[in-house]
């Protein structure tokens, strides 16, 4: 028997509709590609989605349609994000630090027929059209005086005229809330990326539980700067929470560098903010280095790569700002779990909170966390058993665009990722399936040693490799980058680690650069660091 | 074209199932029937809600059927609200303020087959059961010590010892999330109580929407007391969003008084709550009688009735609790708004935020709301236009249990009430569609003068209720309660008046009462004062 309920779908346009009623003078401020500031408000915001979804119409995109987004985060990247959904048709939102080559390939995989890009792409964008031949409309995010001479885009449009030509009553259309709503791709570490295809029901539920107090607490006296790329995962559902719920959103555009993170924050009033470690190394070195402090934030959320005690200390002690460490993954929409403390923890000491904080967090409700052994057994969450990461819930990925398969076992999302859970549902990642270091039958996680090595004074980054050994089968190989004008050896190294790590852990060898290779998405690419030293990560016995 | 992602229901198991994970040591405290507080966890609660769920299995329960409450907010109840819905029965709660004729009526009309009650109720259910045939199984709320020696229930079953004698290892079943939840009755003024039926979905999002930071924010760091009953539109649905967020939950038994209250509040430290103004009268007048204060609580929703400015400052200005007016009803699960002041309203003085938290609020993420004329056309968001208020929205109903027709119009809600909307999406009741005044062709707002009067110091309850006119078709009579130890007379009361509301509007007769008619859920029932008082509310020229 059912309930007796309106039967209403939950869709992305109720976001920016509900965000133009109820909080029509509420800012959403955002940073030029050519550095200027942009203010309006929801309700302005709510206007133009609607005038470009009523565009998107008259160029023939209908229900279903990919189209395509190369955009930093700005206003206009976020009215794409309400109209193109919106409408019905699908927002392809592409990395551009991907290569070029690849870039194509996720064009031509997601069948786009409309390429919305700011013009900072413009090269980028003529250089991979002759290999997109399905993409009909090149659409520049510019107003008529940004736009170029010459091109070699034929039929470039320019997006303030599309607005400015378009409907002013365009009415959302309704339809099924598992309807597509966004296609991210992940960069994937083997083989071409793989599509994750997202839906409006996915999306407002995530919106619900990214919202929640113990997670980013996103309310109408909040101001959000998500820094996580609205490329990436919809930055996080940022966009889409922040109108649920009224808060001030702040879009900085593609100026990531600690100084700009750093003006914007204090220039607006920013509350909380959302980023991966690598930006905040960024902007805590700024801050640093100008002694600054930090007036308005009050919380961050921080994902999208294991995060050291040393920035968590160092972001709370020197800065107040609360880290709450979140796990996700471009196939959970992200958010799986949020990193905010218990009742319990509050008495700690500030070691033993930072301990708690370091862990990836608890999963929040709607998402369902088990660790399974090979033979797919759940293991006990006892904060020691450690195995395969299994995820379940209405925003987790079950397969990928364009592939017939489900990826599923037993009804799970298998995540790749080896992770303990304690009984207070603390998940911790001990380390991804592929970087586990197999030593002599037992396992080294490559990334408590990096975590490790990351307390030392003169480390700025690290990453832990296996490389191949007669003997051991696998030892430790650490790649190091020291802080400017710093420096180490290995002997001091070893040093700084025995004590911190079992003896067997300790590396064979310590390999000094100047860079780690990263990726797309600001993660370390130890791919690349294997391909490109191959033969020291031979070892002889 | 569908997104990827799993197709995962939102059913009410999972909300005790991820308490119990985690937030495994959170505390559960209830006030027993006979007085004593009962203390256990997430964990437990979750251990024996699921062994209710076996029990009822072996009684023959399944899918859809209806299971009836009668008892007060406890842990028992709570084990009930999670095994009668998460096994796929139907939870239907009763109100034993009722008469006993009408609450036969909903037994047999929601046909329960069985009754789970308290031991305070056990007179009433005796006396109903003839008059209940369909009901197969009487459950007494109690442990074997609490007993009855002799009943004239035949086969009364002790609901510890159901537990006892269950199974270890349910697992909960997984169904559609549009399946029948919760079955309320409302208390219907006019003709018979009406079932609204819940469904798991609309409880679900409903409790996701509750729990935002600006509805009634709850998280792991708070404790709810939910005063309004569990018996009452599931206590707002609370017990479902605290399990949710992992929030301390308090449960206050039979005793409302503020003198109980009060001791419970400081004795678990209580940071948020919930309940009708009629019971906050209470506890404010316990407080000022003793000169007490409050050290922990911090906010409060008030609903289900209109709230008095003077109640709002008393509550913030001298016990520093913020009062968020909500507004809901039976057919909206009920929550509609929220009255959390927006960031521009943080500025204005005491008086004019006053004025902004005496208004109904604004509509929460999920729920739209229109105001409209007598021919359904919206009228404009200006705060001024007052009509018919409807609303839309997935835990909205659509219709009544056992009744084929929906109650929709154009796909809205019409709620009976008068309302207005401002640009913010304030919404403002003037009255009830059947209590508004139409005094020579406008409209007089009984709420309006019942606000006004309430700010006097002598007066304790007020209702004002059209008169038949020769001359104004209507004109307003008020039925005042003063307070203890204070006496009023009309012309004082009429000069109290004057000047606060239109001349026209002030009352032609007051009527001094000990005590108002009040219903079943707290609300003054005015039907009761029509028909007591016909004659005097028939007014010559």
């Amino acid at each position: 028997m059912f309930g007796s309920m309106m039967d209403r779908p939950l869709l992305i346009s109720a976001l920016i509709e509900h965000a133009a009623r109820q909080f029509g003078e509420t800012e959403v401020v955002s940073r030029e590609t050519h550095g200027a500031l942009h203010r309006y408000t929801y309700r302005d915001a709510a206007v133009r989605s609607r005038r470009l979804a009523g565009a998107l119409g008259g160029l023939g995109i209908t229900y279903g349609t990919r189209v395509a987004t190369l955009a930093w985060n700005n206003h206009r990247h976020l009215e794409a994000y309400f109209a193109v959904s919106g409408s019905g048709a699908v927002l392809h939102t592409c990395n551009p630090r991907l290569h070029p080559e690849q870039l194509a390939y996720i064009l031509n995989d997601a069948e786009d027929v409309a390429l919305l890009f700011d013009p900072s792409f413009l090269p980028l964008v003529e250089a991979i059209a002759p290999h997109c031949p399905k993409i009909l409309n090149y659409v520049l995010l510019a107003d008529r005086a940004h736009m170029p001479d010459t091109t070699r885009l034929s039929g470039l449009m320019c997006y303030e005229d599309l607005l400015a030509e378009s409907v002013d009553q365009y009415v959302w259309p309704e339809f099924d809330e598992r309807a597509a709503s966004a296609l991210c791709y992940t960069s994937g570490t083997t083989g071409n990326p793989k599509g994750v295809l997202y839906s409006h029901r996915s999306t407002v539920l995530q919106s619900f539980a990214l919202s929640l107090p113990d997670t980013l607490s996103l309310s109408a006296h909040e101001c959000v700067l998500p820094i996580v790329p609205m490329f990436h995962v919809n930055a996080w559902g940022i966009p889409y929470a922040a109108a649920m719920n009224g808060s001030k959103l702040v879009l900085p555009g593609p100026m990531l560098d600690g100084a700009s993170l750093y003006q914007l924050i204090e220039g607006e009033a920013v509350t909380c903010c959302a980023g991966v470690p690598t930006v905040w190394l960024g902007l805590v070195q700024h801050m640093e280095a100008a002694d600054l402090t930090l007036s308005t934030l009050k919380r961050t959320v921080i994902g999208g790569a294991a995060i050291s005690k040393t920035l968590i200390r160092t972001l709370s002690e020197r800065f107040g700002v609360e880290v709450r460490h979140a796990w996700g993954m471009t196939e959970t929409s992200p958010l799986g779990t949020q990193g905010c403390l218990l009742p319990k923890h509050i008495g700690l000491s500030a070691d033993e909170q930072c301990a708690q904080r370091a862990k990836q967090g608890r999963a929040v409700f709607g998402v369902e966390m088990r660790v399974v052994d090979a033979q797919s057994n759940e293991l006990p969450r006892d904060g020691k058993s450690a195995g395969e990461l299994m995820v379940r819930g209405p925003w987790i990925a079950a397969g990928y665009f364009n592939a017939r398969q489900s990826v599923l076992r037993d009804g799970w999302f298998p995540t790749g990722d080896i992770a303990t859970i304690d009984s207070d549902g603390y998940m911790q990642i001990t380390d991804r399936l592929k970087d586990v270091i197999k030593s002599g039958g037992e396992w080294i996680s490559s990334i408590d040693l990096e975590n490790a090595i990351a307390g030392h004074p003169a480390v700025m980054m690290a990453a832990v490799i296996g490389a191949r050994h007669p003997k051991w089968d696998e030892r430790p190989v650490m790649f190091l980058v020291t802080k400017p004008g710093q420096a180490l050896d290995k002997s001091e190294v070893v040093g700084y680690l025995r004590g911190k790590v079992a003896k067997w852990w300790l590396p064979d060898e310590v390999v000094f650069l100047d860079a780690l290779p990263m990726g797309a998405t600001g993660k370390v690419q130890k791919t690349e660091l294997r391909r490109d030293y191959a033969d020291m990560l031979c070892l002889s016995a």
